[in-house]
């Protein structure tokens, strides 16, 4: 992929780490039936950046933590974003039969299959937490963090909002507030878990999720550019796809060259953030350029 | 309620506990949208039997466990008894638009409010348990559990086989395997934490989730029979749905005599896997009795 030379070696050596963790995690037995197997299995192993998973061993590994401990919680997140992926292209909600250059969830399968695999993919997120998370108190605060994030006052929240957005005045604060949880909240958990799994002190976890807050915010506003200006080919789905359906954008509220400007202010705070670490931040460092690199 | 008189006062009791944790779980903050947390209310506020909280509350008395200490694993599995009702109500599943003698979410709200209510109830049952059981690794046990039961080998395949039935051959294991996961799971697994939760040991746990997967059979029994020759007052929901569906049952299968013959038999098997519980058992056996006197 076109992102991996960003990357140290050992982070791309993850990236198949993680897709080795996640074929293990959907092995599924009778009980599951075929075409719900297949249809988790199109969506969650379709090649794709695992932007959350990587930030969250990358903050594991920067608070001195182990990949192998902190896997389980890669593959959580990932879960937890392919569902809302699935969820968001439904026809009910964003309609979009396009994702990451393939048919989405509902297309290549059906709708019911498509509501279904998203269902079965939270559960499954807090299931492999529970189990596979050690010790037990650090289990339940992962899943704790992860529930939040992924609940009505965050990730679902965002969505609703992002849904009805014609309900909020179109500015940069209703803005903020719609992708601070529709995007941001489950970026700065991978960050929060990585660091929690790794012991981090009280201020370093603080600090990391100040670095998620602000790379969630340049993350989504680099998407919304992209959305924009990109070719489907890039995007994997279909551009201009928000425009057309009157989504609240930065490039709409700000300009494009203003939105390009917020992006590179947010990334830098995020970066700023990660002074505590000295040396040690350097990938979550490469991690954010990488973010806005997307736009070129 | 009709169904009141069936149980010890100290378990009506229980029935208005549970609806005030319930209400004090969904005071959202302002990150809530209105309308995703009004469409939430309106589905789990909804009067309604609370039949799995209370058996998970009675199977915490019977090991001498605290109902303090289990009310939010109560709540827990009430939101993910919601969600499958919100999601199994849509019009891409069965497209019910009646249920406990209301509109369901989706024609109350609309489609994107419904499935996204839906998605919310999900981690809002693993925040409750992560942050409120205790101690830790309890928690850990619940979620766990929970997470199983409500995946996609469990719930989630239970209802996909459900929708999908004329793959498979319409005899009664076609039909017990559909309903030992779809209804079976979560009614098993409201036993099994309860228990938990108590400290039970490893062998009346057994005998727990044993009571529990025939009295989840039991119930989707009755449940079909009430579908096919209830009126819609008692239902709450427009009778005789199912057959109109084309779906599996139990009468279709094997009659209405024989159906009402394998309900009792079903129940007694339960009530009998209670035996090492001695008289503590009583409030269960009457629990199964209820289910089974539901036909009449």
């Amino acid at each position: 992929m076109a992102t991996s030379t960003l990357f140290p070696a050992e982070i791309e050596a993850w990236r198949t780490q993680i897709d080795d963790a996640l074929t293990e995690y959907t092995r599924f037995d009778d009980d599951c039936p075929r075409h719900l197997a297949d249809a988790i299995r199109y969506c969650l192993l379709a090649p794709g950046k695992r932007f959350r998973p990587l930030l969250l061993l990358t903050a594991t590994e920067m608070c001195g933590g182990s990949i192998e401990g902190a896997m389980p919680a890669a593959c959580a997140v990932e879960m937890i974003h392919n569902y809302s992926l699935i969820h968001d292209d439904l026809p009910a909600m964003d309609n979009d039969d396009f994702r990451r250059g393939r048919s989405t969830c509902h297309i290549q399968f059906d709708e019911s299959t498509a509501i279904l695999a998203g269902d079965a993919l939270i559960p499954m997120a807090f299931e492999v937490l529970a189990r596979d998370i050690r010790p037990d108190d650090i289990a339940a605060r992962c899943v704790l963090a992860l529930a939040t994030a992924s609940g009505p006052s965050q990730l679902v929240g965002g969505q609703a909002d992002d849904l009805g957005f014609q309900f909020s005045p179109a500015n940069l604060e209703s803005l903020e507030r719609i992708h601070r949880r529709k995007t941001g909240a489950l970026i700065a958990v991978s960050l929060e878990m990585g660091a929690m799994i790794a012991g981090a002190s009280p201020e370093k976890l603080k600090s990391v999720i100040q670095y998620g807050k602000h790379l969630g915010l340049a993350f989504q506003i680099v998407d919304d550019l992209l959305d924009l200006r990109g070719s489907q080919d890039k995007m994997g789905k279909r551009a201009g796809k928000d425009a057309e359906l009157g989504k609240l954008t930065y490039p709409a509220v700000l300009g494009v060259e203003e939105s390009e400007l917020r992006a590179r202010e947010v990334a830098q705070a995020a970066i700023d953030a990660l002074q505590p670490f000295g040396d040690s931040a350097r990938p979550l460092e490469l991690l954010a350029r990488f973010v806005i690199d997307r736009t070129q």
